[in-house]
């Protein structure tokens, strides 16, 4: 077969690929990491390239008008068939910004929260450091190395079963001989079974550390923690690498199929946490073999990813993974930066589409230690929902999709700087004024903007209650292209991409569908306990999305149920959070593995109850007004508008 | 630094090697395996070779006046300046002959014996596998693969905690639905957990192998067992790679201590074992993904090296070993011929010179079951010895020198075709009859031969009960040469190596220390618990070296305890016959954990009991003549003669 260079511009990165080879994979090859929603399918159009000089083949795919003028393909739907030089433009390029961590403006409250959460549990890290000082053998007290060692710290601990692997035992009779008989030994404890994973010459002062990690579809977060105080030392969050190869998990499991897609993928979720580990552990000094332990929280096919086991199966009716409770794997199996010895952890999930991060999420509410009946609600690319209290627990998971991620919305993006999260149109001009993240030059449009201009679109009469615009408002934001109806919410000049930013009647109904389906996995789980709205206690919202969220807002299009607003909390990445204690009670590890168990799961896809809900949930804000008595005038007038 | 090419004849196999290299080294890298009883210190003299041509220069060692006169030197003691030609004579080979399993003659007897132990314990191998066949999965039922698996074995085989590893739950989503739910899975149990550690598609009817393996310091042997039936599907044995590193395990513990020394160790057991197991499982159509288990006994050296850790500080006052008690491990991580998965077990040694060996021996005597007061006694490069029965069980190793194993001894060689194993001496004439292995021509002389040859040579008044020559006895065969005196078994025309195979009385005296050192031993065991050798009940020879082993020469030269020969039983290779009990019932495995604390060491260093005992015990066949009453005439008889 014959081979050809591929080179990119600006960066001048040149790769050498197959004949037949996609500018796609020839881009992933160059380490150059293009946008790609769909994973190579030709259908989100998100891989634009501009073939500069060479020998290409088409095949056809979701190039859209506005491409074709601009003179761009897609990258997954060009074929290399000689010497190429392409250029990548910057929106089809993965952002670099780095993830937002917290709303600052709700940090302390945070900060506050997770304080308390920790009280509820024993502080008990998964791993410790313990100094001891052996007697010496002789002749006639001759135990081995390892005995000696065990009775010691059976003595000082209080554990039974001492069990230790090769890499430690190979080093101990140098150790113990290094500083007289004075080590440091580090434990780790779980499931009652204690291993002692590392033994150190001398009595090290430092208590180790440990990694609370939120592996998320779209963002990977970091904690080091430290496991003497709980102390979270610093953290950070990036985009997960895996992004290259599809946005969504459903592109990441058909990935995953194809030839060396499952390597590919895990060793990109790795390398992703290994970046964030190695900038955070370089930043505050800690040597990576002080990193003791780690424990991630992921939904399903993320937490299949990164121990390598295909999804195949949780992507097929009738949805089944490969294992809810995940074996802990040694660090050095998997390659992470951190003591080889140390242990990683997942977090347990319940159901293919109910994962790890959500049983985490509902372990830092502790809502299954509450009186109280509460809602927890995790909308990501997915949206997982979990009713329930100290008696039950009850989880749907409904394919929101990626809308209010900004995923399959013209201008959709993510939550950062530049991206539009409030908007207000003047009901009489439609003018329109904007809030953006940083209070820069809009680039763009985030869930919370998302949601706002829905509310306000249809508070000031330019669409009705199916999303479709009102053909005759008058505003020459209101136009029609050969792709249909938009709305024009910040003009060329005003932005910072030199095009106008437009919501279009698509996007819409992109969003419609979005939130109805929020909306009728909340009414099925109630459905099913015999329910209602008006018994709901507490409603926490999880997720980097709440961050931004207006409540009133998303009542008023029917994404969250219209109950007292009181009742509504914010919990932010209540994943990493649920990590963290875990990490730090050996009893909250404990009942995250029992919350897998104790909480059941609800299919939606099976019996009628879903789809008859998410017909009625696609409306603004719902066919059945008494859901929504708040907003049930303010509907009617609008309707009648 | 310069380097030169060293080329070894008659094979002409040449390798590059720095200047200042030793030939020996120079050999090992080649392939070529040199004797090197003493690791290389230069001072057993075993590594002769010629130098051919080329520059080299000499360090002080060992070498005879014999070597000398034939133009040989010490491979350990020519260093490389040049490049060199190298010839390695045969006898300073090591041998390529299979190492004997049994003796032919007892061949019966142990097979029936091994039946017989084995029915003392239920018949319950460490793995099998479980033939199941799930419920498929549904939009409702709609368990993990993992828990419906795991459901389906507790209900199948009342296991309750069942494990699994990440490469079983790696293939677990296509295994099950290859066969459309139909599955073989094996497991593992050991001390109360169970792994499953394989999953096969579709009902398997194999019941899967494994190995027991018994790595002694000489040799290796490994049994392929079925775990279905308990047979022994074959076995087969060789010597110990490693060989080449030293002779017995002081020179194996200090060449671990060079630099990459534990590593290359370490390889060549795993090689033997590897190269055992590859025949075995070829010549029987095994494949190697069937053997699930393995169950090694070694002394506590061989334990130490297989797993890599150093040995150190076994060779050290107060000889401490790293771990007694050794954590099982993956044949992965070692690189053992079979299934990836399987778990590789090693007994547990009681100190650091009675080893697992010897407590796999304990096993399949079962004294500690018994009420008989027992004296096992393994003699091999080191002499182990145990009494006890149910009540207690004390143990001890004396270095007995490797003379029984033909080592330090001029024609001294191991248990094969062409040793010689019984010796007449007529009492007139002095003229001398033998008995070789296979009855071919002598090239040399066996631990048993060694043993008869001392008695007959003290009872036809050849030497006294010190061991030297009574120098007036006339006959051609007693002469005095450079190196002294010594004795004549077959002259150059009858041996198969041209030269006179003659006993020395350095040979005689090394082996009067070994036989001493032995019955010190012995001594030393009853002596502190305030008992005599009338109070044993049975005495139980284990090894190859009992194969050949003539008791009556044995009590005469004060080897063995002088008590009625019915009590005296001989059971082989102990080791591998006790690992084999542990593969076939978790009970046996069980209770071999439990014998490495129930044993307990009396170390002959400490206190000067041993040392006098072993004063006493270099004589024929004692000083004490009251402890060998069947002899007490004869031998006095002998000293007037």
């Amino acid at each position: 077969m014959s081979k050809h260079v591929v080179r990119f511009v600006p960066e001048n990165i040149s790769v050498t690929v197959d004949k037949g080879t996609t500018v796609l994979r020839a881009a992933s090859l160059a380490g150059i990491e293009i946008k790609s929603t769909c994973g190579g399918k030709g259908s989100c159009g998100r891989c634009a390239i501009k073939v500069v000089d060479g020998q290409v083949r088409y095949e056809k795919g979701n190039r859209s008008k506005k491409l074709k003028d601009q003179g761009l393909d897609l990258a997954c739907q060009t074929f290399v068939e000689g010497d190429v030089v392409v250029e990548v433009p910057r929106d089809s390029r993965l952002d670099k910004h780095q993830v937002l961590l917290e709303n600052e403006n709700r940090g302390k409250v945070l900060a506050e929260k997770e304080l308390d959460l920790l009280q509820e549990y024993e502080f008990k890290p998964l791993c410790r450091k313990v100094q001891l000082t052996l007697e010496p053998p002789t002749l006639t007290e001759n135990a081995s190395d390892l005995t000696r060692l065990q009775a010691e710290l059976r003595q000082t601990t209080q554990c039974k079963e001492l069990i230790v692997g090769l890499p430690v035992l190979q080093k101990l009779a140098q150790t113990l001989r290094q500083e007289d008989w004075k080590v440091t030994a580090t434990l780790a404890c779980m499931n009652g079974i204690t291993e002692i994973i590392n033994v150190e010459p001398g009595h090290i002062a430092n208590s180790g550390y440990g990694l609370a990690v939120d592996i998320g579809t779209t963002t990977v977060v970091v904690y080091v923690v430290d496991l003497a105080t709980g102390e979270t030392v610093d953290k950070r969050g990036t985009y997960n690498k895996q992004a290259k190869y599809g946005d969504d998990v459903i592109s990441r499991m058909i990935y995953a199929g194809e030839e060396n897609g499952l390597q590919e993928l895990q060793d990109a979720v790795i390398a992703t946490i290994n970046e964030l580990t190695d900038q955070l552990l370089e930043k505050n000094g800690i040597k990576p073999a002080d990193v003791m332990v780690a424990v991630t929280a992921g939904n399903t096919t993320m937490a299949h990813l990164l121990l390598g086991l295909p999804p195949k199966y949780i992507r097929l009716e009738p949805y089944i993974p490969t294992a809810t409770e995940l074996p802990p794997v040694k660090a050095r199996e998997l390659g992470i930066h951190i003591n080889p010895e140390a242990w990683v952890l997942s977090f347990p999930a319940v159901a293919s589409y109910v994962g790890g991060d959500i049983v985490a999420g509902v372990l830092a509410t502790q809502m299954a230690r509450s009186e109280e009946m509460t809602l927890f609600i995790d909308i990501g690319t997915n949206g997982e929902i979990v009713l329930g209290n100290k008696e039950f627990l009850i989880s749907c998971a409904c394919s929101a999709g990626p809308a209010f991620e900004g995923g399959g919305i013209t201008f959709g993006m993510r939550a950062m700087t530049g991206a539009i999260e409030r908007i207000n149109i003047d009901p009489n001009t439609f003018d329109v004024q904007l809030k953006t993240i940083g209070d820069s030059k809009p680039i763009g449009i985030c869930g919370s903007g998302l949601i706002d201009c829905l509310a306000k679109l249809h508070r000031v009469g330019l669409i009705d209650r199916t999303g479709q615009f009102f053909r005759d408002r008058e505003t020459p934001r209101l136009r029609k292209t050969d792709d249909g109806w938009e709305f024009v919410l910040a003009w060329a000049d005003e932005s910072d991409i030199d095009q106008d930013i437009v919501i279009t009647e698509a996007d819409i109904k992109n969003l419609l569908r979005s939130k109805g389906a929020v909306f009728a996995g909340i009414q099925s789980l109630l459905k099913s306990m015999q329910m209602d709205v008006n018994m709901i206690e507490k409603i926490i919202i999880a997720g980097g999305f709440g961050n931004y969220l207006n409540v009133d807002d998303a009542v008023q299009i029917g994404l969250l149920p219209d109950v007292e607003r009181d009742k509504y909390e914010f919990l932010g990445n209540t994943s990493v959070k649920g990590a963290r204690m875990a990490l730090l009670s050996q009893d909250a590890f404990r009942e995250s593995i029992e919350l897998g168990h104790k909480m059941t799961y609800l299919e939606l896809s099976a019996g009628t109850t879903f789809m008859d809900e998410f017909v009625s949930a696609t409306f603004i804000p719902h066919t059945d007004l008494t859901l929504f008595p708040s907003v049930k005038d303010e509907v009617e007038q609008g309707k009648a508008g």
